[in-house]
């Protein structure tokens, strides 16, 4: 089923994509997702993860064809990280995409991480361990660039891939809500990362872009770092679901923003629980008050809430939030819910308090 | 994989089932999502869907059994739809299923239904024509006998494979809630439909209690009646999904319930805009507090304004709805959005009025 990738480095452009030719249906489409997404539209630095996989190759080339017709005013610097994970290849994928970035006349920061070592480090495995490292480097590009906006080229099939995996985790609607096309970097980060080709774009198009363009783009990107039931879901699972339905990457492509959205609603409400007098911060809160909230809503408010006490949700699992809820409904007052790292909750006078791990 | 399944007409009790012997597990489990369920405690009577496959005979067979142990007091009646689709089979199932009730010691009502004929008249599909034959036929036995209570016996996979279906078809959250445990058994009715097996037995959980009763329970239930893509998602999904994670089938199942507590909660928000001095009536709506609020609960508030003037929403899509979501954002006033049936929405002064078909 797969196309087969070709490995040669030679890096070809068409002489017709450049200049003010007519714009092709992949980068129209990317210019409308730009526009819906409020991206920027002025002469800033902007940093685009490429891999040399068709996916971010031809997010490259659709943004340089927006740029070379005067669409975008956007300064594009190409960021490739190696994670030295597949020895050679991975030195010739990043000298490629320094080559390709040359012949388009863009900026290229390169940059090397010994993943394997991170991974033993930070205990990691070796998907979360390229995840971290490669994030981190964009954050870096972006601070030494001054740039406030990061691209990916996650597609739609990326989407369903990490939809189906959330929903074989049982992780619920934050979890199917999928991939953000627009988020912060990183928790509370002024710089945006966002997912331009995630609400529309198929693999197949952008290896299709990437030939009528004539590039010859290296290996997919992520293969590497793909976890076992990544590659599991892709190979066997989204075929047959597309045999069912062929519009089922685009089902849960929509799906999923049905499901941010649901999300977003229902965090509005949970904030509106803890918020006391206009601010939101970590505090005791009315018993009273949760108990009236839809369970939806109680429950997100609750982990809101340890979020604020803990910094994080870090090893707080739903079964955590469930007790504490029971908590609020239980007739006994006095009793203490452990949590995780050694700090509890417990209901007094009405009210929920949040007690620190001791010597804390 | 599947288990071969008896055609036998023989119907076989274990002499250890009955009487004070001590309550199994399915049972047990049965009667933990019984008092869950808040379900009836007195002696009333219930009314029992059994097709003859293991599902519903295994419900049988534990509500018989904790009828016999003196755990619930209630009535049982089995009830029997004979939709005449497998000919010579099905007629067996019918015998087989009053000989099950009458040596249980239970009233049986048992009904025939030409399914292909209502199909052919209200151009449903077979499936559809089935169920709702199946339902209606639920509704005439609860009136005649007096009850308040119908029972069907779908599983978690009969859950999974339904979410599937709904993923696949791109429904969103209120499809993912998947069939809920507990509902009216149709709009408005004061009966209750209740599933007490879909929040934690598997089909062969069933199959093994039936084994356990040395029941040769009969086909499957509703295989009769499967869509293709329903049976495609049972034999070509599920168990790939079960090799990524055993705990996939139960996973949804929690999915599920996440998603019927998030639509519960945005649903109740959205009866709040529609509600004007307490009364949630079909009239005009205002579009700025509409406006207001967070997409998700906008659109389902929007679907309810709908369903209240029409009466339900046939033929209403997702696109009438962003339609209508449209003209409150929109600067120019007076546009009107033709609806499915001639009716349409318009907005006025800042309000958005439903006009019903001219002439009706």
């Amino acid at each position: 089923m797969l196309k087969a990738r070709s490995r040669k480095e030679r890096v070809r452009t068409t002489p017709a994509s450049h200049g003010r030719s007519p714009l092709g249906v992949f980068s129209r489409k990317l210019l409308g997702e730009w526009r819906k997404l409020d991206l920027a539209q002025t002469a800033e630095p902007i940093i685009v993860g490429v891999s040399g996989g068709a996916d971010s190759v031809a997010l490259l080339l659709a943004l340089d064809e927006l740029v070379q017709a005067g669409k975008l005013k956007v300064q594009i610097v190409v960021a490739h990280l190696n994670h030295k994970l597949r020895g050679a290849d991975a030195d010739a994928d990043a000298r490629w995409v320094a080559a390709l970035a040359e012949k388009l006349g863009h900026a290229a920061v390169l940059r090397r991480a010994d993943i394997k070592k991170r991974a033993a480090k930070s205990k990691d495995n070796l998907e979360q361990a390229a995840r971290r490292a490669r994030y981190e480097f964009f954050a870096s590009v972006a601070r030494s660039r001054k740039a406030k906006l990061v691209l990916t080229a996650h597609t739609l099939n990326d989407q369903a891939e990490t939809i189906l995996l959330n929903l074989i985790r049982g992780s619920g609607s934050d979890g199917l809500g999928g991939i953000e096309p627009l988020r912060p970097l990183s928790a509370g980060s002024e710089v945006v990362l966002a997912r331009p080709l995630v609400t529309w774009a198929r693999r197949r198009d952008t290896e299709k872009y990437c030939d009528l363009k004539s590039i010859e783009y290296r290996h997919d990107e992520m293969n590497f770092d793909d976890s076992f039931n990544r590659v599991r879901v892709r190979q066997e699972l989204l075929h047959v679901f597309e045999t069912i339905n062929p519009k089922f990457v685009e089902n849960v492509a929509r799906n999923s923003e049905l499901f941010r959205q649901d999300s977003a609603a229902l965090n509005l409400m949970a904030l509106t629980i803890l918020d006391r007098d206009g601010r939101t911060s970590a505090q005791p809160l009315s018993a009273a008050r949760l108990r009236a909230a839809p369970a939806a809503v109680r429950r997100r408010a609750l982990r809101l809430w340890l979020a604020q006490h803990r910094g994080n949700l870090k090893r707080i699992e739903q079964t955590h939030v469930l007790a504490i809820e029971k908590l609020l409904f239980s007739q006994k007052s006095g009793r203490t819910i452990e949590l995780p790292g050694g700090s509890s909750a417990f209901r007094q006078n009405g009210m929920l308090h949040y007690r620190p791990r001791p010597g804390r």
